[in-house]
């Protein structure tokens, strides 16, 4: 079994309005000190024993159905399940 | 300026229907390598210079807007930003 962590985030050129409402309802309350947010999603996966290459399933299911490859990037992480 | 990235996951007790509907979908397009999927949130923040300490700024925001604590657990990583 395998654990994998796939982080989703924006693409840099792409706006985050949601990103940008939290950022100024926290400078509101007082903190002002966050210069920039972005939101993005974050993806805990446990994966079967597979016979087939663990990293092109992976880049496969983010490609066609976990993110938007047009304004998403994504970055993976393996773990030995326990 | 400081990076903080704060990664925002549902508590395990707590059931994660979005999660669930992704992983049916992948199974129904052939991927039923995945046993268990869950969704949470990735923020990045670019924190100005403070003379706060950054630790107890971080949970403050966490804890009175970034999460539902009741619901939700977190951690976060700081970097130094370029």
């Amino acid at each position: 079994m395998k654990k994998v962590k796939i982080y989703v985030t924006l693409r840099e050129s792409i706006l985050d309005p949601q990103g940008s409402a939290v950022q100024s309802s926290l400078a509101k309350i007082g903190y002002d000190e966050v210069a920039d947010l972005r939101i993005g999603k974050y993806l805990e996966l446990t994966l079967n024993d597979t016979e087939r290459d663990i990293d092109s399933l992976i880049k496969e299911m983010c490609d066609k159905v976990l993110t938007n490859v047009v304004i998403e990037d994504y970055r993976y992480e393996i773990e030995e399940a326990n």
